[in-house]
This record gives structure tokens, C-alpha cells and sequence, in this order.
């Protein structure tokens, strides 16, 4: 296959495809085979607060989509994608500039372990990440493939994660993270451990009968300890049929 | 007013009453200004698993409502409650007596802080509590009165219930807690640090679409970080009409 210029003007390439948003008629890049978003991002920028004129930071932004969307949905300044697969990153570019939006969205490559490094310690008043969840390389066939490296931890920790966060978030900034639900002891251990208390965190239970399968979760740079855990996410009403709160937060 | 024997033989004193457990036809005496046991005790008593033979002690068992309640539902061989408030205690073993527990479940009058001296190091194979939630003493007039201490960290604090805890329990023992979600990350750090792993929570929320109110949570003493979250414990179905879950905890 050949790369090839869509209606939009945009060049496609190989296993790409272009989905509509829903929001300010924005659309995304994806690849089916290698970059694809999953319901946790759309959540978590649903779950995000950004204020007017902030500043943002998402650590492994693979397809762009958290701060194409948070752009979208609210009045930050200025967003920030950090992506360390180059293909993810190119992807992500020319889904910024189908949307027009080069001034209000950067995306730079670049490991998430150096992010402070990057782009100076106590940068932004918002991180957002939905990193790697699985710990190990079990079951990986090919650890450099696009996939492994967005699923599991191959080229970062949660710890690595959590630090960056920490060191570019200015005091009392805030960090917004999805994950997996059997880590959070883990997870709540390491960010406080590098001064991001949670302070907000809500669990997305597929069904009403059923375990959560994600976690959302709000931390303050510096807070003190006490957090409030808010109503259930229920993902499906039955089999195939959405809640009203996932149709609100997909902007159907 | 003055004591009176009711039907049952029993000696009730003034503002008390007989409820029935609904389990093994047990019944519990409680005192409608004093001492009276809340649904999370029972939720904790559904929650807790005890397998045959295993010994039991519950930190601040007030009326005995857990250690009654999982000698019905359990195999558990024997069953201490630990009781600072001797009025509770007292009438804790009036409720032991009525229900013709003596061998099986013991009512010891005690601090929390000195169970392990009281007990010995390693002589649990569960250990349960349901301890005081509210740190500080704000809005308390009366910092003796019944309900404080049972609502306040007055007595003993969180630290004090998990280090207990802790050490009266055998290696793999397991400590049930139930809380509040607003002090999640503190009762983490806290069981973490001493080497009890939370394993199993379960959130409780009164409706679906309504913040949780308790937090039932399994920990394993000296087991590795993996916590498996389980199905939400929703109260209501609607006002006034319990689910069946509920229901079923209840013995209904």
C-alpha cells in the first residue's frame, strides 16, 4: 500500500484511518494495527480539569488524543504531547495540523524519563499520563513492537512516570492518571512518596455487577492527606449499549 | 428506670433493647443512647471470610456485633472481642450469654493499644475491626461519652488499630477493616508500612450514582502488592428499598 491524501488534505499512510471526535468537529489519525486510543484516554480527559490559560503535559501521548481532546473540551493555553515512538509521533503531528491547531498543541519526541530534563522542573499547572499499565514483559513477542511499548512497561515505570510528573507539575499543580485498578496500593505508595497526593479518584466498573477495569485518579502537588472517592463510573447499561455518562463524556 | 428480666431471661438495663440478628435465631442486646452497631459492622461480618478452625479477634467490638455475627456465619473456632468501654463490654457478654456463646466467643475488657501484650504476638488467624473514624475532636462536647470514643479517634488512633493488628497476627494472617473512602490513601500508607498488604476492597456506595460512604477492605500480613478491587456494594435501589445484596448480608 501507498500513502494517500484524504478528503482533508491529509496524507495517510498505510492502515490509517481518520475517526471523528465528536467535539469542535476535530478528528484523529489512527492505526488499527499499531496506534490506538482506548476508552481510557477519552475518560481520563473527561476526568481532567484544566483551568483557563494552564498549561498541560501529557507523559506518552501516543496518538495525541488526550491533549487534542482537552483542547478541545476546555480553556488550557497550551498543551504538551510527549511521545517517545516516532511513528506514534508523526501520527500525532499531522492529527495537530488537521485540526489547525500548531499553536495551541505541541508534539515533541521524547523519553518520558526525562521530561523535567526536557522541559524545565515546575513547568506546568497540569500532567495527565495513561502510561503503560502491565509490570514484566510476559507474553511480549517482540518487545520493540508499537503495541508492547504503549501496554507494558518496556521503556518506563509507573515510578518513572510519577517522578517526571512531580518534577515538571509547579506547587499545587495537579496530576491526572489512568490505571488498573490492581496496582493502586502501588500507585498510591509512589505518588505520595514523590509529594503528589491524591485527592480525587474515581473507578470505572464496566457493569454495575462487575470489578472496575480502570482507575482515575486526581493528585495535588504539596496537598495534604485526605481524598474524596466519587460515584462509580458504569460503563455499560447491557451488552453493547452505552450509559448516559459514557455517551456525555464521548460527546455523542 | 431499673433493670428488668425480659422473656428471653436476659437482664436488660435501662434504654436497652433485643434485636434480632436474623442468623442462628442470635440475638443482640443494644442501648439506643449508647452503644448501637451501624450497617458497617455488618457489611464487614459479610465481607470478612473465617475458615474452619481459625481464631479470631476483633479490635473494639462495642456491642460484639461482629464476633456474634461470624460465629453464625463462619467455622471459626474461637472469637475474642476486645472492648475499652466497660458498659459496652458488659453488655457485649450479655449478648454472648443470651445467645449461649460462652465456649465459642470471649468479651475481654481492654485497650486496643495493648492487644498484643494482652494477647501475644502471633495468635490471630484473622483479626477484624471496625474502629473509630473521625480523627480530632471537633464538635464533641462530651469527650468521655460513649459514642466519641466509638466515633473518634480518642482512645486510638488508625496507627494504633493496624499495628495491633499487625502484631497479634500469624504470618499470612488477614486483617479486615472497614472505614471511611475519605482516609483511603492514609489507611494504605499506614497498612503498608506495617506489612499488612491490602489485597481485596470493596467500595460501599449508598446509590449508584452516589459517592461511597465505607470502605471494606482484606489485607494479608507480609504478602506482595497486587490488590484485587471487587464489584461495587451499592446500598439502595431506592429510597427506603435495601438491594438484594444488602438484603442478603442483612440474613432477610
Amino acid at each position: 500500500m501507498m500513502n494517500k491524501e484524504n478528503s482533508l488534505g491529509v496524507i495517510l499512510k498505510p492502515d490509517e484511518r481518520v475517526d471523528d471526535l465528536h467535539r469542535n468537529q476535530y478528528k484523529i489519525i489512527q492505526n488499527t494495527k499499531k496506534f490506538c486510543f482506548g476508552m481510557d484516554a477519552v475518560l481520563l480527559s473527561g476526568f481532567a480539569k484544566v483551568m483557563s490559560g494552564e498549561r498541560v503535559l501529557d507523559l506518552g501521548t501516543g496518538t495525541g488524543i488526550i491533549p487534542i481532546l482537552l483542547e478541545a473540551k476546555t480553556k488550557g493555553k497550551h498543551f504538551i504531547g510527549l511521545e517517545i515512538q516516532e511513528e506514534s509521533a508523526d501520527m500525532a503531528r499531522r492529527s495537530v495540523a488537521m485540526n489547525k491547531l500548531e499553536d495551541k498543541v505541541d508534539i515533541v519526541i521524547g523519553d518520558i524519563k526525562e521530561a523535567s530534563a526536557l522541559f524545565g522542573l515546575a513547568s506546568f499547572d497540569v500532567v495527565t499520563s495513561n502510561p503503560p499499565y502491565m509490570t514484566g514483559n510476559h507474553g511480549i513477542v517482540n518487545p520493540r513492537e508499537a503495541k508492547a511499548i504503549a501496554r507494558h512497561e518496556l521503556l518506563c515505570t509507573l515510578e518513572d512516570v510519577v517522578r517526571e510528573a512531580s518534577k515538571t507539575l509547579k506547587p499545587n499543580g495537579r496530576f491526572y492518571l489512568v490505571h488498573r485498578p490492581f496496582r493502586l496500593v502501588e500507585i498510591m505508595k509512589t505518588l505520595t512518596e514523590y509529594k503528589l497526593e491524591p485527592k480525587r479518584m474515581k473507578l470505572v466498573y464496566p457493569y454495575v455487577d462487575k470489578e472496575p477495569n480502570m482507575v482515575l485518579i486526581e493528585c495535588i502537588k504539596g496537598a495534604k492527606s485526605m481524598i474524596k472517592v466519587e460515584a462509580p463510573l458504569i460503563v455499560y447499561k447491557e451488552p453493547n449499549v452505552y450509559t448516559d455518562e459514557i455517551y456525555d463524556i464521548y460527546g455523542y
